[in-house]
């Protein structure tokens, strides 16, 4: 059942006045549950609630969390195929595909629960006192990351489950010790809710304090810009549009007490097909792009629109044969007629311009909200030239551009806006040969892939999920993998601490036996 | 020979048309070099020169840049107390502060050499492949820290080595590869260009590129705004005022591309002294924090500016005793006359609010520009109604709050601004009783210190300076040790890289023998 009411902490509230229901893109029509927008005092209700929680909830160890984040996770699996249901409704996403993205939630609750659970992710560092140093005594300074504070994680539109209610971003704010209040998205609601109360009942039956985790309903920006602009918010996690994460970033800026925002924002992730790739393997790469290109309706953030080549017949049958396997591609339904309409009108306004050759398109599907697939060419100096093609078409479609030689190919990837990636197609002569090309492509992107697609973002320490502005607002940060964690927590210092008072951390004895950089040595003794 | 030119890249350059002198604040007099401001083209000019250094600078070895920054610090050493006598001529602070900052600047540059060529900074972490993984093959990532691109430093009013042209932001971004522009301290741009003579001496010397590194005059704020606003440059690094510190940060958030600006600002520096300090070393603590208040002519950024207590005779007698040995101490010249009006008429404006009462005060010195110290004492419902009170007196002066109990002295901590550190004078067991009020004040600070003063920050991999806004712009990062590299580098993430074409931090074998996290398990091999 689906109540339509918010979940502030323990409790279920639906005092505001603005209903909304969310849609279902395959049937074409609303769904049947109605939600009740959080209003004003229902919003610093959580805020309140979240800011006691976080008084015991930042002092809980590794292994409360660790349960807490485990349990979470069979929760979201105990509520069964009727959660995929629920998913599938408002998203109009495939049942396969709910199953995926949920297995990838669940993966991912679970690698930050082994990170808090083994522990050493607290970066704890040693400097023991040299009390007969000249000419003044050294202190002894143990450091190690603490929590900021109550996070504010918005929910995503194209990962109901994965960057949403329990995605990557609310996993490693509960795991780093932040309360979360979520601000449910309004195109998928009813999807946050049971997520919701899979983390709420988790966090009872694991001891966690009243207010650790919320969900908030909203039918438009007002709760979010009220939730970022709260005092007893510290943070703020994103997935969305460039548009929408600047909009936070800037509110968050202009507070008294600025705070850190990680915004992953809009990319078009381009791809350098190098001659090589297009001589022995066009055949191949045409296929993976088909399909990488059309992968999630191409609502992936790391979904290939911009494909780099220099002119030649090559090309020219890649690109050929590129739009040929992609048009003969199912067609999907995207998550919401705006988007849908959106896509429409962005892919025609490409056709209209000067010197854009359409080189297949799919003809429109009888149902609505179906994504017709397109590929589109134009020559570098006409890309160079117009910024409205340097803009990210959200959907099934990428664009070719075709170069007249290296140094407008370099000319491009120079005044390219920062990246989530770069990909290069060719062979490993061809990174030494065309190596400014490829160090103009690092300077612009987070993550670089040889010979492979940009769709699919691994788990794992070593994943670079973030870039450049506007791939990202702060590159100093990944939203995917265990290390997102860092985004929430910030350095925190004790001198001369008694210690047997301090964090067990940074005790003498090491008894969580946690590896620690001690006088300068990282060691686990 | 001071020329009072800008040190553009190897180039000197006086193309400007506003005139400034320092001033020497002791002998209440300008000083005879007269510098000129560099302007908008020379500002662009460097800027360039740094982007086009960064795409070399940025693939320099760990080895290279060590050498770099060693040779610094001896090129500095090399100056000999010609400069000494500079930096006391603009500061007005003696012989002997001119040489300990200098030296603490001189090791900060060597912990940054050790720091790359030890090369484990990098924060190398390696996911191998799996290529039969079901249902998608796992990729081979591989994550490390590459510098984000050129860095303006802004030299700091308090301390024109440790913490200026060739201070810790200079030496941690150079040590991440990023080249460096200086806004010089228009108090100091003497000091500020033969440190910059001795960096451009070294840099040629160990083959940096032109460009790696320029020093910019500057008499009002339009340079660092410049340059601030300039698309090619990637971070700033500030020490100073609130206002200044939050004015480049607004400036740099509102860019097309915001960029961070780590500024380290203001900070009172709460001290709590618990019962048992009274009862057992009132004298001793009088003693240390006299000395401390009056450090650097309480010019520091952890001069400790409030100091609370519960009411009781102890306390009383403890403010008596630390007035006495605070005004006995001798008065120091302050860094100009404008820091010398402005502390004066701070200090009168405390004095004229309603329950502050003068515990001591220094007599005005005949001296021009010397600071007399003060301590005042308030109550602790005065005090907090009081915004005024609230503020950074910035000099020799500290107000000891007097709470009538331990309810009220938590209501305080909690309603602090963000601070660089808190101290607590007790003995273990108190840390136990009061731990409600310990937890409020680890919550508003970056680092905590038990029974020692907070002047003295340790230059070690544990050292936190930096804390809650608005101590600094960003708590997650610190501004003193060698992780104040953090600041200027992101991750980033090679996927199906060829081996031999990985950065050495990141092939198989490890030449470079660092420390890195391989499979989720850190090891050398």
């Amino acid at each position: 059942m689906i109540t339509g009411k918010n979940q502030i902490g323990n409790t279920l509230s639906a005092e505001g006045n603005k209903v909304y229901r969310t849609f279902n893109p395959v049937d074409n029509q609303e769904n049947s549950w109605e939600f009740l927008e959080a209003n004003s005092e229902e919003i610093n209700r959580a805020v309140a609630l979240a800011l006691s929680a976080f008084e015991q909830y930042r002092t809980f160890s590794g292994k409360q969390k660790g349960a807490f984040l485990r349990l979470i996770a069979e929760e979201i699996l105990e509520l069964g195929d009727a959660l995929l249901d629920i998913y599938c409704q408002e998203s109009g996403l495939p049942q396969g595909r709910a199953q995926g993205e949920r297995g990838r939630t669940v993966n991912q609750l679970l690698a930050f629960a082994d990170l808090v659970e083994e522990g050493s992710w607290v970066e704890a560092s040693i400097d023991t006192a040299i009390p007969d140093r000249s000419p003044v005594p050294k202190p002894d300074i143990r450091k190690m990351n603490i929590p900021l504070g109550p996070v504010v994680v918005f929910g995503s539109s194209n990962f109901p489950f994965a960057f949403s209610t329990a995605g990557g971003d609310t996993a490693s704010a509960l795991a780093a010790g932040c309360p979360v209040i979520v601000k449910a998205h309004p195109m998928h609601s009813g999807t946050s809710e049971k997520v919701a109360s899979a983390i709420i009942k988790a966090a009872n039956k694991t001891g966690m304090p009243d207010g650790v985790f919320s969900n908030l309903n909203s039918s438009g920006p007002e709760v979010g810009k009220q939730l970022v602009s709260h005092p007893g918010i510290k943070a703020v996690g994103f997935t969305g549009s460039i548009k929408g994460g600047r909009a936070l970033f800037d509110l968050a800026s202009e507070r008294e007490e600025p705070i850190p925002v990680f915004a992953e924002m809009g990319s078009i992730n381009p791809v350098v097909v190098l001659p090589s790739a297009l001589k022995d393997r066009s055949e191949y790469w045409a296929t993976q792009y088909a399909g990488s290109v059309n992968l999630g309706v191409g609502q992936f953030c790391t979904n290939p629109g911009l494909i780099l080549g220099i002119e030649s017949i090559e090309l020219d049958e890649f690109s050929k044969n590129l739009g040929e396997k992609l048009i003969s591609q199912n067609s999907g339904s995207m998550l919401h007629p705006n988007i849908h309409s959106f896509y429409d009108q962005l892919k025609s306004e490409f056709s209209k311009q000067n010197g854009v050759e359409t080189v297949a398109e799919q003809s429109a599907n009888s149902k609505p909200n179906v994504a017709s697939q397109m590929v589109v060419k134009v020559k570098g100096s006409t890309f160079i030239e117009n910024p409205t093609l340097h803009q990210e078409v959200f959907g099934p479609f990428s664009m070719i551009v075709s170069c007249k030689d290296e140094s407008e190919l370099i000319t491009i990837i120079k005044e390219l806006e920062g990246q989530l990636t770069g990909t290069v197609l060719g062979n490993d002569d061809e990174i030494k040969t065309y190596s400014v090309l490829i160090d103009a492509l690092q300077n612009r992107v987070g993550r670089i892939i040889f010979n492979g697609v940009p769709t699919g973002v691994e788990v794992c320490p070593s994943m670079m999920h973030g870039g450049p502005y506007p791939a990202s607002s702060d590159s100093r940060y990944t939203a995917v993998g265990t290390h997102a964690i860092f985004r929430w927590v910030r350095p925190f210092a004790f001198q001369d601490w008694p210690d047997e008072l301090l964090p067990e951390e940074l005790q003498n004895d090491n008894p969580l036996g946690i590896s620690r950089l001690v006088n300068n040595t990282l060691t686990r003794s």
